[in-house]
């Protein structure tokens, strides 16, 4: 089988974990023993199938369809071979893993295609329109709501449509300070491309090491430095975009109140409306300095207050985020550190000297005046060297049967306890019985002057069967979220998971103003069937 | 004839004329024969007809439809009174005042509806879309666009749906400092009552006296300090909105990747999709200090070069406005002050005294080195005094026959300069010959990390045939604008007059989107017909 091509900044993620599997860990026997203990429970290895056993659906492209896809994209990038389609055969949650590991890769691709270019892409959605083929965008693979899942609804063919050739800096417009990057450029490929004009975008999400320019503004992505560089949307000034009625060129001006602003509905549209081939992106000049500060708080309540008062002043830091009691005490425990009792807060100030001081020196005052006492630098350095590690260490975890998995929500500020208790508590009561409990720890790390997020993680044993377990967890926290009136996501998007979520969260007459969208530019609903947009009830 | 209600914070406004009657001046006859001078042409006074001599034309509403409209509303809010329908007969560009200065009020509504609450607002477009009546929502009714024109589309029946008894303070959260307003909130009322609160909107565009809540949703509004507070559309958290179909319940949280944010669709959406009747909307504590600066720059080039240094630093004003030379000297000549040479800039900073302090010292670094001579507090102080009354002087012009019009683009820094000579060009290019020139000014009142918006005031005799020297004088400013890749509107909307520039703006698939999403909501097509969505080619 022929090798997949991968693009200069990043090596092909392993297919049943997380990113480079040259950087995959195994559980030092001590820390395994001591988690059983903690969540009562027996917990196993479970070690990956071999690539060879698993089952992995035989391609159903026919050879009418190869040529015709080949006709436009080439025939070298029209790929069928067992390697490359079960690494598009799924994303990155837990139980994406969790099947994969346990060898079941079906449903998979019938056919990977590669297209060059924007033209290419809107050729080929002509064509699986007008043939009947579904399509699923394949950025970076690194959705965790299984928005890559290569459904094929009621179309005999799906094909995953992989945009990582898209690869380039279009344009740049250093006075504007913009910048339109192809839809398939990693983020640490961005960077290297804007850092050749001394930009940068500052989107930093988790994902950072594998996620595409496409795939954060067809997911409305949030980057860790949020509080100062924006939401990813926030960055975007314009969009290109193929569908199978013809391309979209949305926005330019900086603001306008020339209708609504259109390009928000193909933000976040998951490629269920189209297929997002350009991006035109705000930048900023890489930052002077880079200044970090750990604080410490009795309790999360009072560390959430603190973070509040900063939200909706005038002066923020560039990152903020504060950790409740059990992740403060396990994240320092896994590093081999011991915490500060209480709450752990990092912040970050990025800028120019002067204006970093500045800044640092007004939140200062705020954050002593709410309680705080600060750490100085050395776990906001931990923090940063470990930024993107923790998927690794959940491949860790579960191959030593534990499992660990996030979901995040975000609420108004006068909401936010309320809901952090409620998803809790479902958590944990879903989580209890023969099988042992949960650890459930959660931090805030994105906010705004009227709200912020909570991000869970829950640990677990991972039982006789991780799959149901898990569902039933994730069930009860997204009921309670729905419930409590937080959204079913803040910055993991909707994809196949959250979708029955979807008719609470916007109504359902918000659920036919999508589906009439989606009519209008994708009329035989051959884009991502079976994700975000909810079906006529 | 019965006199209208009004809500208590402002007059009913004048039929033929901006704002308050109190409020009008006549033009000193020295100044106007100076501007005669100055434009090379005759100027004739152009008095409004009586009101009793204005053509009105008489209600159609049926007996059927009266009972039925009066079963949701009462029978005191179904209104067909001509005081009434004159005052709802349009909006407040120099082309509306024109007409109706001489007499001109056709189209008017055929009943103005006032409801209570959401749910009458609710039943009442059941009703309509039921019964084929037209609905034009009508909040201040300080469109410059065509926005409330009473376009009857290809209904016998039109009505203005007055939003002006939904004037409540729905509810506010001081912890996440939001606030639900009703969609006819005047701006200087909610100003008093989340000054109640200690709290402020900090949204102040020129029609800031009479303009509503539920007007600036739905025209995407920017208000003259939106560096600080951001525009109107960045502030609003959740919408209520009414549809024929349904009612929309959007947004909450402060963040969320749960699909496209469908709230975006909504606001800009002019009425053509649905009536919004509570907008929830971040708000801010009263500012401590407020401090002011003006500077002068020897160009406007090195003006606007000193603004985009300041929109892509991390230290802003809260308001930064330059004006170009010929909006310097005019403006100073008609407050009888002599200016600076050069151009004009206006800084305001507001916060706590500490930050106020901090960002005016970063900010006047900037402004210094990017060649700005720093003037003191006074100028400003003028600009505030003055900040809502230029509306006042267009009508003392027209009175003395001067025709005195604005409009609006944005696009990138770059194109900045570029766009400015091409529209300016373009309107003197249209207003030359034997009926004299124009006195073209421009300045930059929002300012953007990419780019920046235009402000164009023109000023030119009002000829024989004032509506079509200024249809020509639009057109060819609007095909400018479209060739040069600006926006067509940064923040007066679309309405009835940028209408067929819409295609140029979004793309006829971006058309096809708005038709969609229309015919979900508003399947009869009764909403605002003739408005903002551009019809199939």
């Amino acid at each position: 089988m022929a090798h997949d091509e991968t693009t200069p900044s990043a090596p092909e993620m392993s297919w049943f974990a997380w990113g480079d599997p040259e950087r995959a860990k195994t559980l030092d026997p001590g820390l395994r023993d001591l988690i059983a203990q903690v969540l009562d429970a027996d917990v196993h290895e479970m070690p990956p199938v071999d690539e060879a056993d698993v089952d992995l659906p035989p391609s159903r492209l026919t050879d009418h369809l190869r040529q015709a896809l080949a006709g436009v994209a080439g025939p070298e990038h029209v790929v069928t071979d067992d390697t490359v389609r079960l690494r598009r055969s799924g994303g990155k949650s837990t139980p994406d893993l969790l099947r994969r590991r346990s060898g079941q890769a079906d449903p998979a691709p019938d056919a990977v295609i590669r297209p060059a270019d924007h033209d290419q892409v809107q050729r080929l959605l002509e064509l699986c329109s007008a043939e009947g083929v579904a399509v699923v965008p394949f950025g970076g693979g690194t959705s965790v709501v299984g928005g890559v899942d290569p459904l094929r609804g009621p179309f005999d063919t799906v094909v995953a449509l992989d945009l990582r050739r898209l690869d380039a800096l279009v344009s740049f417009d250093r006075t504007s300070l913009t910048a339109v990057l192809g839809a398939g450029v990693r983020a640490p490929h961005a960077e290297e491309l804007l850092g050749e004009h001394g930009c940068t975008l500052g989107h930093l999400p988790q994902s950072f090491e594998y996620a595409t320019i496409g795939g954060f503004a067809a997911t409305r992505s949030a980057g860790q430095a949020s509080a100062g560089y924006g939401r990813f949307e926030d960055m975007v000034v314009s969009l290109r975009v193929a569908t199978p009625r013809g391309t979209l060129e949305l926005g330019g001006a900086p603001a306008s109140a020339a209708g609504p602003d259109l390009k928000r509905l193909l933000l976040g549209s998951e490629g269920t409306l189209g297929v997002i081939t350009e991006v035109g992106l705000r930048v900023r000049p890489v930052p002077e300095t880079v200044l970090d500060e750990a604080w410490t708080f009795p309790d999360f309540a009072t560390g959430t207050e603190a973070l509040r008062v900063l939200a909706q002043s005038d002066t923020r830091p560039t990152m903020a985020r504060v950790l409740d009691e059990s992740e403060t005490f396990v994240g320092a425990a896994m590093g081999g550190r011991e915490a500060a009792p209480g709450c752990q807060a990092v912040l970050g100030f990025e800028g120019t000297a002067a204006e970093v001081e500045a800044r640092a020196a007004l939140v200062r005052e705020l954050m002593t005046a709410a309680g705080g006492t600060r750490l100085g630098p050395e776990p906001v350095a931990h923090w940063r060297e470990n930024r993107f590690s923790s998927p690794y260490l959940r491949d860790t975890l579960l191959g030593a049967g534990i499992l660990a998995e996030t979901l995040e929500t975000a609420t108004t500020w006068t909401g936010l306890l309320p809901l952090y208790e409620a998803v809790s508590e479902a958590l944990k009561g879903a989580l209890v019985g023969e099988e042992g409990g949960a650890v459930v720890m959660c931090h805030v790390s994105h906010t705004y002057p009227t709200g912020a997020s909570l991000y869970f993680t829950v640990a677990t044993a991972a039982s006789a069967d991780p799959l149901a377990r898990w569902d039933r967890a994730k069930r009860a926290a997204s009921d309670a979220i729905a419930d409590a009136g937080g959204t079913i996501s803040h910055h993991h998007a909707v994809g196949a998971d959250h979708r029955p979520w979807m008719v609470s969260e916007i109504g359902p007459l918000g659920a036919e103003i999508l589906r009439s969208v989606k009519a209008s530019l994708d009329p035989e609903g051959v884009l991502n069937p079976g994700k975000l947009v909810p079906e006529r009830s």
